[in-house]
C-alpha cells in the first residue's frame, strides 16, 4: 500500500473500530488538536500507562499527582512564561502561520545563508526570520505576501483562579513534579538518589496541531525524575545491573562532527560499559536512566528494530543540559519520530525554584560533607505517541481476506478474549455467558458476541486484535463439556474443557502454555 | 479525641506520612483548593480508581477519555455558561464572599422570612439575597458592612485555544462523555442500553475552597452514564440480578413531606423489588443504577454502616431530573458528606446538544418502532472524596502505643508488604532484597526497610497501613530457610519458607489463606 493510502486506511480504521474519535467535539465541528479516546483506544492507552507505571515502580520510582493548573510565578521560574513560544506571522489576508515552519517548507531546507552567514531557521531570532522572509521573498502557501511583523505566541493556556490570580494549564508535568522537593527529602528520609514520576495531562496551544495523536494541544505525559548528587552520577551502583546491555545508540561524534551508529547491527554493538569507556555516554547514572527509558518502550511491546536512541548535537541541547538523547520509533506513517527525551537537567530547575521561591532546595551530601543542590536526570515522554505507535506498527490491511488486522502483542491487546455461542439455542448462550463472566471476574478484558456467523465474529475480533476467541457449540453440551479456543495469529483452534478456559487464557498470556 | 483535635491529627498525619501535600505549590505559598497527591496518597487514589474501573467494567460499562478543554459552544448547550455560577459580594474593604453562604452562616439557618414569605437562602435570586442582606443587616465575618451589589461569578476556568477561540477547562466530565453519542451508536451496533464512563480531571473556580480534598478547584471525577430508551426503564432485565438487594435508603415521602428511613436497621429493611412496589424508586433501571453506585463504594472498602442513600426533595432536583439520590458517607471529620449523585437526567442533555449542534442525537427503538432521543441515568462522583474517606475512617491515634495507625482494608492499603533484614549482616540483606524483588515482580507493592530496630520498622508500617511485614533473621540462614510474616491487625507472626512468601501474601490478600 502506498504511504498515503496506508495513512488513510489506518486513520479510518482507528475511528471506525472505536480507538480514537475526533477532532473533538465532533458534533460541534471539532477543535484542532483535541481527540476522544474511544473504548478500544482507552483500553490500549491504559495498557500503555500501566506498563509505564509498573516499569517505574519496579525501578523504585514513586508516583506523584500534582495539579494541572499552577500560578504564573511557577512558570516564570521554570522559564516557560518568557521563552515557551512560537514566532507567528500573518499573510495580508489575516491567515496565521508559524514563521520558522513556513520558511523551512518554502525553501525545503533547515538553514539558509544570511549576510554571508549560515543561519538555522529553527531557533532563529525574530529579526533573522524577518530578514530571511525579505531576502528569500517567502510567501504564504496560498501565494499571499506576508505582513512584515512576527509576534511571539506563548504556548501556555492561560486561565484565572479566584477572581484575578493569573494561572496556566501546565505545559509539562516535570516542573510540577520538582516543586515538592523539600517534602521528598522527608519522605525518602534524606537519602539520595530517589526517583518520582507523574502520568498526567499537559497542554500546549500549538498554532497548527497535526499528525493526529502525535501533536495535540491536550496530551498525556509520563515523566520520570531521578534526583541525585553530582558525585553520584559516576558512582551509581544500580548501573552494575545494566552494564552488559546493548542499546541501539546513534552517537554524535563531536570531533568528526557527525553521527555514528553503534549497536544497529551486531558488528559494532557496544555494551553500556563500553559506551561509557568510549565517552559516548557521560556517566553511569545517565546510562542507567537511558537504559530504563529504552526498557519502557520495549515493555510496551514496541519491536526492538523499530527503536533507536539519538544523541542531541551539543548546540541543539537546552543551554543547561549536560547531555540529551531522544528515543525514536520508526512509524509507518511518519518515519522516525521522537517519542522520548532523556535529559541531564543538572541543578538548573532546583536552582531556579530556589531563586524564585526563596526556599533553599538543597540536601546534605554525606559523601562530600556539605549541602548541595541535587541534579535531575529526566525521562520525558508522553503516552499518546506510544499508543499511536502500537496502532501504526501493528495495524495492517490483509488484501487476501479483504479485512483489517491488528497483530499487536497479545499482552497489549485492548480486549483479550471473546466468547461466542455458536447459535442462540439450547443452553449455548447460558454456558457462553458464564464463561464470559468468569473471564471478566478474573480481570481478563472480555467481550461477548452472539450475532452473525462465527466466521464474521472471528473477523470482527481479528480487526481489533483480540488474541483468543472461545466458541461454545453443540459438542459442549452433547459430548464432552469442551469449547474451542482459537488463536488470533495462527488461527489454530484447540478444544479445551469449559471449566479450564480462564486458566488456559491466563497460561497463554503469561507464556506458560502454548497452542 | 475531640473532633477538632482529630481533624488536626488526621491532616497532620496525611501530610507527614506522604499521602497529600499542599495547598500546592507549597514553596510558592500554595493556591487555595489545589493539592499534590504524594506517593502514598497516589497509591491509595490509584486503588480507588482501579476499583471503580473494575466495577464499571464488570457491569459492562466502557471507559472513555475526552478532552478537558472544550469550546464555549459546548458549555452554552450544557447550561454551564449561563447558570453555573456563585453569587459574590464584597465588603467595604474589598474582601469577597459567597453571599448565600455568608447569610446562612450569619443567621445560622437555611431559610428566612422575606416580605412574609419563606425563602431558601441556597438558590435565592440576586435580588432576594440583596433584600435579605438589607433586612437582616448582614455583615462580613470581620464586622465590615457589605457593598450593595452581588455579582454572579461563573465557576468555569476560561482559557483560549488558537489565537482567539474561547474555551473552558471542563467543570464536569459528564458533558464531554455525552457528545460522541453518534459514535457510540455505531460502536455498540445500534443496541441500547449501553454504558460508558470516564475518570478524569474537572475544574471549578470556587471562591472559598475548603474541607481539604472535599472541595477542591481541581479534582478527579468518575462518572458513569447509562443510555437507554424511556420504555427500557421499566423493562430492564439486569434488574433481576439485584432485586433481592437491600440498600440503606432514606426516602423522601412526598405525602408526609419528610424523610423516611428504610433499611437502616434490620427491622424495616426492604429489597429493591419492594422499594419499587412502594414507589420509593421510580423504575427498575434506576434501581439497578443506584445499586451499582452503592456497590462502587462497598468495593472501595467503605464500611456499610458508614453509607446511606438519600433522596433529593423534588424541589431540590435539577428542573429536568426525574429522580435523584445522593450517596453519603459519615466522615469522622465532617459528618454525613455527599460523595455521589445518581441522576435520572431524562433526555435533557441529548436534546440540548441536538439543538445547539444541529446534529440529530437519536436512535431507532425496535420496541416502539420509532426514532427516539434516549434518556441518561448518571452516576456522578469523584475519586478525591472516597480517597479522603478511607483516610478519615481508618486513621486512628493509638494513645497506648503513642502512634498513628491506619487500619484500611488490606486490599486498599497503599503498600501491601514490607521486607526487613533483621540486621545488615551476612546474607540477610541479599535474601531480603530477593524477597522484595520477587514480591514487586509479582505486582505486589512492596517496600524495603533496613534501618532502625525491627519494632520501629513495624511501627512505621502500622502508621501507613501496610498489612504484611516479612523479616529475614538468623534462623533464615542458620536453620530452615524460614522468615517471619507479621499481620498488621493481630500483630501475630508466623514462620513461613522464604520461597513461599509471594504465594502466602497473595493467599492472605484473596482470603484463601489466613494467619
Amino acid at each position: 500500500m502506498a504511504e498515503q493510502d496506508f495513512q488513510n486506511a489506518l486513520q479510518a480504521w482507528i475511528a471506525r473500530k472505536g480507538f480514537v474519535w475526533g477532532t473533538s467535539p465532533e458534533i460541534y465541528g471539532g477543535a484542532s488538536g483535541f481527540y476522544d479516546y474511544a473504548p478500544l483506544g482507552k483500553l490500549l492507552k491504559n495498557k500503555v500507562e500501566n506498563t509505564i507505571r509498573d516499569t517505574f515502580i519496579q525501578n523504585n520510582f514513586w508516583e506523584m499527582e500534582c495539579p494541572i493548573v499552577m500560578p504564573a510565578k511557577v512558570w516564570e521560574a521554570s522559564g516557560h512564561l518568557g521563552g515557551f513560544s512560537d514566532p507567528l506571522v500573518r499573510d495580508v489576508k489575516g491567515n496565521v502561520f508559524r514563521a520558522d515552519n513556513l520558511i523551512e517548507e518554502h525553501l525545503g531546507k533547515e538553514s539558509v545563508t544570511l549576510d554571508g552567514k549560515e543561519v538555522k531557521i529553527d531557533g532563529a531570532s525574530i529579526e533573522e526570520l524577518l530578514a530571511i522572509i525579505e531576502e528569500y521573498d517567502i510567501k504564504a502557501p496560498n501565494g499571499q505576501p506576508l505582513e512584515p511583523e512576527i509576534k511571539n505566541h506563548n504556548l501556555m493556556m492561560q486561565t484565572t483562579v479566584g477572581l484575578d490570580s493569573v494561572s496556566y494549564n501546565r505545559p509539562e508535568t516535570a516542573t510540577t513534579t520538582y516543586l515538592p522537593f523539600i517534602r521528598y527529602l522527608s519522605f525518602f528520609r534524606d537519602k539520595l538518589p530517589f526517583g518520582v514520576f507523574q502520568i498526567g495531562k499537559a497542554f500546549r496551544n500549538e498554532i497548527s496541531p497535526r499528525q493526529h495523536l502525535l501533536r495535540q494541544r491536550e496530551f498525556t505525559q509520563a515523566e520520570g525524575q531521578l534526583f541525585l548528587f553530582k558525585d553520584q552520577k559516576q558512582n551509581y551502583p544500580a548501573f552494575e545491573s545494566v552494564k552488559e546491555e546493548k542499546l541501539p545508540l546513534r552517537y554524535f561524534d563531536e570531533k568528526q562532527k557527525k553521527y555514528v551508529n553503534y549497536n544497529f547491527s551486531k558488528g559494532d554493538a557496544v555494551t553500556l560499559e563500553e559506551a561509557i569507556k568510549k565517552k559516548m555516554l557521560k556517566n553511569k547514572a545517565y546510562a542507567w536512566t537511558l537504559a530504563l527509558a529504552y526498557k519502557l518502550f520495549i515493555n510496551m511491546g514496541i519491536p526492538k528494530e523499530k527503536i533507536r536512541l539519538l544523541q542531541h548535537e551539543p548546540e541543539k541541547r537546552a543551554f543547561y543540559a549536560e547531555d540529551a538523547w531522544d528515543i525514536e520509533i520508526k512509524l509507518n506513517t511518519f518515519g522516525w519520530t521522537e517519542v522520548c527525551g532523556v535529559h541531564d537537567r543538572t541543578d538548573y530547575d532546583l536552582t531556579q525554584h530556589t531563586k524564585f521561591s526563596k526556599k533553599k532546595l538543597d540536601a546534605y551530601n554525606e559523601e562530600t560533607k556539605q549541602k548541595e543542590t541535587p541534579h535531575v536526570l529526566e525521562i520525558a515522554f508522553g503516552t499518546d505517541r506510544p499508543t499511536y505507535a502500537l496502532m501504526d506498527l501493528f495495524y495492517a490491511y490483509d488484501a487476501e481476506k479483504k479485512q483489517d488486522t491488528f497483530n499487536v502483542p497479545k499482552k497489549m491487546a485492548p480486549i483479550t478474549a471473546a466468547v461466542f455461542p455458536l447459535v442462540n439455542k439450547k443452553e449455548l448462550p447460558e454456558i457462553a455467558q458464564k464463561i464470559y463472566n468468569d473471564l471478566k471476574s478474573a480481570g481478563i478484558m472480555t467481550t461477548y458476541d452472539a450475532s452473525g456467523s462465527v466466521g464474521r465474529r472471528y473477523a470482527r475480533m481479528d480487526e481489533i486484535g483480540t488474541p483468543y476467541c472461545i466458541t461454545v457449540d453443540f459438542d459442549t453440551i452433547e459430548k464432552d463439556d469442551s469449547v474451542t479456543l482459537r488463536d488470533r495469529d495462527s488461527t489454530k483452534q484447540i478444544r479445551i474443557k469449559k471449566d479450564d478456559v480462564v486458566a488456559s487464557v491466563k497460561g497463554l498470556l503469561d507464556g506458560s502454555q502454548t497452542i
